[in-house]
């Protein structure tokens, strides 16, 4: 995973520069966009991310801030030609909805989408490759809401060509020692760290939740997570109004994060009343220092920090 | 009718500075929304337009270029607390996709959405006040697609009050006098410029035709229509995808304005294959010299024309 762009930072009340809920994920040359507020293809076209890289859609639920834009994504997809095959996570009933608007507009897409329905109350596996996993996990809002994990598999250790040679390692047992295993044949045993140069880079994770009123139990779904997006609604002099809403103050994602020592915290989803975020800065970092609010156009990168 | 306003002036795909189509005309302190593409609500926001002055909403067709911003826009009238009724007239499904998006958002909206089918080959009365009748007329599209005609009635004469003092004119007949009547008693006849002042200004009317392929009969709906917005999605070279996807030229478009003897042809819904729309305009102004390239934030002072 090389990095986070934000598409949209803000929640379900139009705000000038600021869009509904919307980001990519860039990892091996593919964008994984996750929600899709109205806008997003817009937003995408202005941040020049190339449509024919989006091949995993991610929607966390059915509150139009998070996939009113979906829609008129697939319909441009459509209208663009593409022939390959576009995977869609979600609700259940997101294909209900997406089927009823091109049934009327006499679409027909030209290209596969493949819908995988977000369900329970667990952890589960949505998609793996060689490179990453990754999961939904439940939320806790006013409708069924599930955020998702992307986690890094480990890197291959890179052999050390002098020590394979001097010690005369057989190929078959290369592959092992990339994944950080010592060689023993019986007569000999050789530390890795013999047989392999420095360290590759930590894998990252990243987790996205929102929207969320935060349980005890969302802290073991992310256990060992590096980077956090919560959402941070209102500031904590408005919690009721969170509490009421199944939203999240930013104290409350600020604990969150300190609580899972996280590298990062990133904020978003504001309420329309606070045309100045600075104030839900302050109070996050009052809790947790490593945090940032998240804006329309802001890229993390996930290797520099 | 004051102005129109243009709010997206694109097509199907996104186009950066351009919205797909979105139009507010304002009459009488209230502010009729033409379409409603994705990104509207943004647009209306941007361009500091009341979203309580707008009481009715007119969806042509249910392409999502000219309707995807609807249910974003109509759940913020609802978040913004709206109690007051909301008109929309469009194809009957469109309350079909409305309900489904808000069955699955839990949202029940605190105001009256009041729908009203635009149905049927003729021209059909949609709705009328004191100052204005408002008309749909069927368009030539892939789709059903109706456009709308907005026409100002004719605006009382005022009396002069030295006439009336002169001529005795019982209260009783001087509406019919401010109708452009001449007085007559029985005994007299005096002739209606003696009776009234200078001549009011002379009624406008709009029409908004996207999308559509020009069929001969539309000309018999327009009639006398003062200014007329018509797509033009693609320039005469390309006259064989216009017709392949029911979409109009340039030329087309300038033709029927021309044909039509309109104060102004305001174009849009153009390609995004056009970067520079200028050869859009020039090709227009070839036949037509009163027309102009409608631009996302472009406003038409009726008035001044």
């Amino acid at each position: 995973m090389e990095y986070l762009k934000i598409l949209g930072s803000g929640s379900a009340l139009p705000v000038v520069n600021r869009n509904p809920s919307s980001q990519v994920l860039f990892n091996q040359n593919q964008f994984f966009l996750i929600d899709c507020g109205e806008g997003t293809q817009l937003s995408l076209r202005k941040h020049k991310i190339s449509f024919a890289k989006i091949n995993h859609i991610f929607i966390s639920h059915l509150h139009g801030d998070h996939y009113f834009g979906l829609p008129g994504l697939l319909s441009s997809f459509h209208l663009l030609g593409r022939k390959k095959e576009l995977h869609l996570y979600g609700p259940p009933a997101l294909m209900d909805i997406l089927n009823l608007n091109f049934k009327h507009s006499y679409t027909q897409l030209g290209y596969e989408l493949i819908f995988h329905s977000t369900l329970g109350k667990t952890k589960k596996l949505l998609y793996e490759d060689k490179g990453i996993t990754v999961y939904s996990f439940p939320l806790n809002h006013r409708i069924t809401c599930h955020g998702f994990l992307f986690e890094e598999k480990p890197k291959p250790r890179k052999l050390s060509q002098t020590a394979i040679d001097k010690y005369q390692i057989p190929p078959e047992s290369r592959k092992l020692i990339k994944l950080g295993n010592d060689y023993c044949n019986g007569e000999i045993s050789i530390s890795n760290d013999l047989l392999t140069e420095s360290n590759p880079s930590k894998p990252v994770s990243y987790a996205y939740c929102s929207d969320n009123r935060i349980k005890t139990i969302l802290a073991s779904f992310l256990k060992g997570v590096t980077f956090l997006y919560h959402e941070t609604t209102f500031l904590e002099a408005e919690k009721s109004r969170a509490k009421a809403t199944f939203h999240s103050t930013t104290k409350e994602a600020a604990t969150l994060a300190k609580l899972l020592k996280v590298n990062l915290l990133i904020m978003g989803h504001y309420s329309a009343r606070y045309p100045n975020t600075s104030p839900l800065l302050e109070e996050a970092k009052s809790i947790f220092e490593h945090s940032i609010l998240g804006e329309d156009g802001l890229e993390v990168n996930f290797k520099s920090k």
